[in-house]
């Protein structure tokens, strides 16, 4: 038994209710059930219809579940790639993806930043003959993030028949996007959901299916039990191509459900107002300093702090007080802290947080 | 809260201690913890030697984690065959395997016996350019085994260097397999290990991973975070290259260490036991029939019987005494009835549920 918290970015504090419900699907033996019955349908459709109302998601979408983002990194490529994509890079997870279109064999090109720093729009040129542009909106590693409001703007820099992906992986439900300015979104549940990992959720527009069926008519291998075509016709009927993470799928209908009797736009608020709450006190501390700077690309979800303290010091320090934050990545493992500002994370948590901070290191 | 028995053939009967163990693993937050901690790697290392004590996997053999046994069969071709494939092919799963070759590309050829027989391994052949052959221990759509003397006798029909897969899907732990005999078996957790869904286990021996860094080394494409090289890297470290199903893995390793204790000669002496029983019902019974009477190929694990009385009645029948069986499959859906006898079902249970079907149905 523990009473840590879990500020880390992902895995994260899991939402308050979720031992409470998977106690429930065990009462009721929901692993037990089959994945092709009315009973497991009804919880497909539950979490679907949930996340379409938490997401205000457009009619022409579809949900797709999979396993991880990295699943949809690779599922992204065989599905909606033919030739070429392109990536805007500022981090380990935007090179990751690609890396995974290079692996796959096509031509991947890329726009790069060093690592910490935003993207100017202005400066970005796209490749007419990018089938996909790939953007994330929230660098897990880096802290730095995208304004919805430059993602929209991507889509003047495209051609049209170009495919903007965007990865919400750190930061859904918080980004209010306009889904008519992007053609793909995905996320995982062990960040901003709350949910124990092993289920990844791809959201895909009409235009995002018709490439791939036309691909696949023209008899170009799309993979074969995950390719879009596959795993639409089966959630449509709700349900998956394999015996899907059933628990996870259960977990989160019950979640999206009180996220939105909550409402999505007072989550998006205390997120603001959590988020406020670390980086004034970032600003003030002794020791510790937002990595990201301008606020217009400061991450509401995970936020990132240059450490004078070693990161080990600083977790150390905190683990008494049942206080867990995450280390830099990569390089900066030692020198960066990083704090996840989830929906999972309340208020009261986040301010007890900053005041321990406070009180250890000034 | 229900008290229903599932011995339906998967999703099946979880194994009676893992709502212990999951309100363990959320009281403790193992839902939270970093992929890349040492706390995680331990409970993956955990299942990981529990795995191999009770498989007794020889030392040149890997376990890879991945989400689903569909899963292996795309990766099995992708990083296994650059041309070509053969399928024994006697149900819809053996059949499954087939396709996805085909999708994937690959030129698959088949030696196929109808639903619901066995093979003759005698009138095999098996084409010198196949790189891989593919064979269900255990057809979970027709309740039809091979037996794993008649697996062993696959190698003097192939080139030395032709793979051998092992599909024990509903079969694992019981099958004592000859490991020496064969390169690669697979499973997932939600028919012999008793767990939720959403974890696919894939075991594979030197000869698949130097297979698949050979045609790597070729700039063949064997796939992205999932080939066997990028798999084996992170699973040697007792990681995944993406974040996996972390709670699956360490219910794992749990319902591993129990069987362990328990001991896999009791195991499968309880599991023959148990499938005595139901057969020797079956045989009496007015109503029901063993769909396959050879004893050779009786399936011990997923026990299918004809049935005169709609497999939908004996459902319905058996529900006030929370009792649940699977019906047919595919086009057997009415005519067949299925019961899974897997480890997590009691030889209690399994008594119970004969005195029922004799009871009701004579």
């Amino acid at each position: 038994m523990t009473n840590k918290i879990y500020f880390t970015p992902g895995p994260s504090e899991l939402y308050p209710t979720v031992p409470a419900h998977m106690a429930t699907a065990l009462a009721n033996k929901i692993g037990s059930i089959s994945h092709r019955s009315q009973q497991f349908k009804d919880i497909y459709a539950h979490a679907v219809h949930g996340l379409r109302e938490l997401l205000q998601l457009p009619a022409n979408w579809d949900i797709l579940f999979v396993s991880s983002a990295n699943e949809v990194w690779e599922r992204a490529i065989q599905n909606n790639v033919e030739h070429e994509s392109f990536h805007l890079v500022n981090g380990s997870f935007s090179k990751r993806f690609y890396e995974i279109a290079l692996e796959l064999g096509r031509k991947a090109t890329k726009h790069e930043v060093p690592l910490g720093q935003g993207f100017q729009v202005a400066e970005i040129g796209v490749p007419a003959t990018a089938e996909l542009l790939a953007v994330v909106q929230n660098e897990t590693s880096s802290g730095v993030s995208l304004a919805v409001e430059a993602i929209q703007q991507l889509r003047a820099k495209v051609n049209p028949e170009t495919l903007i992906y965007v990865d919400a992986v750190s930061a859904a439900p918080y980004p209010n996007f306009d889904f008519n300015q992007i053609d793909s979104v995905y996320f995982s549940v062990q960040k901003g959901f709350g949910l124990p990992a092993g289920l990844g959720i791809w959201l895909v527009n009409d235009r995002c299916v018709a490439k791939a069926e036309a691909l696949q008519a023209r008899g170009f291998s799309i993979g074969s039990y995950h390719s879009i075509p596959a795993l639409l016709s089966k959630a449509r009927a709700y349900q998956n191509p394999e015996t899907p993470n059933v628990l996870a799928i259960y977990l989160l209908g019950k979640v999206v459900e009180e996220m939105n009797h909550h409402g999505i736009a007072a989550i998006r608020e205390e997120t603001e107002a959590k988020a406020k709450l670390v980086y004034d006190y970032l600003a003030r501390s002794q020791n510790f300093a937002a990595a990201m700077l301008e606020p217009a690309y400061q991450s509401q979800t995970t936020i990132i702090a240059n450490t004078r303290v070693p990161s080990a010091e600083v977790i150390k320090n905190l683990a008494p007080f049942d206080m867990v934050v995450g280390s830099g990545y990569g390089s900066n493992k030692e020198t960066q802290i990083r704090i996840a500002n989830f929906p999972a994370h309340s208020l009261v948590q986040m301010q007890a947080l900053v005041y321990k901070l406070e009180e250890l290191f000034g």
